[in-house]
């Protein structure tokens, strides 16, 4: 939350779209996080799948192409017995010049009643929920936010720590061009934990909401509760906003060694996908540090939750 | 229907197939188009789905990509319990050298029940049905015909004006190259309409059908009931078709102050996806003159209704 | 079976994964063939769709595109109800430099049942049976196996001969580089069949497990009970494996003259997708000889009982 923001009521209706966190109260995002557990439950059974958004349509809009992201959210809404349409914008009319708005207002009159939505240009997530009055789940708009990505790493956190009350998590990477690093810092605050966010000068914010900025990774893990690793992206190394990758790893690379100077047992997250040896050691995403498997497969319990919860639960 | 075609007699059964309109009485496509209501009050519940196609596979068979086509067909399908199989060519073993046919008898094999088609060269539809002995929808074929689309012009016009009996609807835009023109150019006049179609004198066709041609958009537009507007298509300028996008504008763009020219409150259609501020101005998209979203809306209903016809409502 | 492989017992489970017929016993085998004859029963109902898999998800993972074995490997589990997530690499973060591994084990994390997966490197799919722990059906690995084209060719000769007992069957075209060579000469020998390769030098190689390999097509196809003709890949041309188109035509295209060196009668089978006049006579694909179309047809049975058997049915 910026230090402009009003507090939610806690009796206030939860926002119609999950576009970030603006506008959600603690006690709301707790109950998505509830019914993820209760989700759970569903994916440990030999049928995982329940009926409750049977003749619905979940629509996927991908402009900008995120596959495992994109399947995460199809599967988790077929297991609510919805419809998906799938949507991506490489092979569509987009590419012949129509706006995004037509677009999505072309979709909408085929009769849907939720959005996904992946595209490289923040805003127009906010836009389409004007355009659309339809429930909006952001699913990465640029630098922006990913909520569902945090909502997904708080839910692992949780379930590993018990409580993020007085936690420090520890976020190490680009910070600067990372959505998730952005969506973390908001939402992991909300749940009482205190965030680091570092990395190199040139791939760090000037601020990043109430988290605390660093280049230094030893005071970054340094009694941190968790260690959250962000993928490097090559594009930054074209750019020349990067030395060079030695220089990266050998400054900020999580390894067994580095990762000594968090608490013991802290755990380690990813959001995926991983470049082994570059952002963390390889053999460390195979040891019992990493959860990375583990937030793939809350991804499906804390997706289920949040279109339940925009789709029929808007009361609860 | 050509002057050399035979009146469908009242009591015959429908065609196995909708390619276009040759052998469909009016009373068979009056019969489809009121399903289609039924199907539309399906679509406005919370729950828009219906067990009608159960067990049935319906085939999407795009060798042309058209992403929203595509999607509003294995949408109505799911939306009746069908499951769908989608093809496109692009990915396939057409690019492989194989033909329509070995293709098409393939997908079959795997006991496909109808089939949607999307093909650039007209006659392929007309052929799948003979290879097949299935149904086959014809979602557009090269030049030639797109009667899904008509079908769902015509169920907009008739929830607008009531009737199309002694209506004039004025078709503006590439009328050589258009299969929605001619689509349209063949049923509106089955159910009682007048077209006239109007371009600059490089897109008209020496004859369509029984439409009136005309390059003079006054003419066309004056008094009309309803004017539809048809994309064009950028190939077409630079095969020299067209003087310049500024000319093909200044004589044919549909404006507010042009529509003005036709009755009042004369709704606006058009096939989507729109060039903004080619085809018409920009803001007429948006008024409450264009139907644009409705058509994609009923695009639903009808292609439901088409898909139930074919395969389980042959004989009503 | 190799020469140093043990017999299964007769009693012993099945293997958890088809990657090809290494420890399944005839038997259990059989009992898969028997199953693909109740699919067919259910392929040949108006509605073609069992709840057998609900609340199971199959995904099919294609390191390498094959639309149409990708179809029918999804159109088979979805009318066994199952969930199918469709996961291609081309479009995927594989290209990003994840490994195998780190795909897999991230699609796992969703909550999958069973893997189809097709990837041009074998040993790619026993890996994944060791990562996953889950059933694996191996869609084509390199040139290595293709355990369902073997065992619906089985089905289709047995459907068609009645048994295979003694019959020989004749393989023809580019043995060397052909998994569905190779399957079949693990899988009919089993079921007590005599297979003969036949091709030019170049395209054979120095063995293949119990198969009679030969040069010489009139030997090869004499006095057989089936012939079988491979896909040629023009790949291999420009490799300098084939001397020249007309040279392989001339030497080893299935004619209907050449046809008459087999028994009377004897079937023709082709993988698909068949290159007219290059593997055979065109004409002779639509003549009463060619299984093609029922080879395809039965791949759905096929696929569904092998499904079904790895799935819920590991006991039977």
């Amino acid at each position: 939350m910026t230090a402009t923001q009003e507090p939610t009521p806690a009796t206030a209706q939860p926002p119609r779209s999950l576009l970030d966190f603006q506008g959600w109260s603690r006690g709301q995002l707790e109950s998505i996080l509830e019914t993820a557990k209760m989700m759970q439950e569903v994916l440990a059974r030999p049928v995982k799948k329940v009926p409750a958004l049977t003749g619905f349509t979940v629509a996927t809009v991908f402009f900008e192409a995120s596959t495992r992201t994109r399947l995460s959210f199809e599967l988790a809404a077929r297991r609510m017995s919805a419809d998906v349409l799938s949507f991506a914008a490489s092979t569509s009319s987009v590419s012949k010049g129509e706006t995004y708005k037509d677009t999505l207002l072309t979709l909408d009159a085929m009769g849907l009643d939720a959005y996904v939505i992946r595209v490289d240009a923040a805003g127009v997530c906010h836009q389409a929920e004007k355009w659309l009055g339809k429930p909006i789940i952001n699913a990465g708009d640029g630098w922006r936010a990913h909520p569902t990505q945090a909502l997904l790493d708080a839910f692992t956190l949780l379930e590993k720590l018990g409580t993020l009350e007085g936690k420090k998590v520890a976020i190490v990477g680009d910070i600067q061009h990372s959505r998730v690093a952005r969506s973390n810092a908001e939402l992991l605050p909300m749940l009482g934990a205190k965030v680091v966010a570092c990395g190199p000068a040139t791939l760090l914010p000037g601020s990043l909401l109430a988290a605390e900025l660093t280049t230094d990774l030893r005071q970054a893990l340094s009694e941190a509760d968790a260690v959250m690793a962000l993928r490097l992206q090559n594009e930054r190394m074209d750019k020349g906003l990067l030395p060079s990758l030695p220089e990266y790893i050998s400054g900020y690379q999580i390894t067994e060694g580095r990762l000594g100077w968090a608490k013991p047992d802290a755990p380690l997250l990813h959001p995926g996908p991983m470049n082994r040896d570059v952002e963390l050691e390889g053999s460390l995403a195979d040891s019992p540090r990493s959860l990375v498997e583990r937030q793939v497969a809350n991804g499906q319990a804390v997706r289920m939750a949040v279109l339940y919860h925009l789709l029929v639960g808007k009361k609860s």
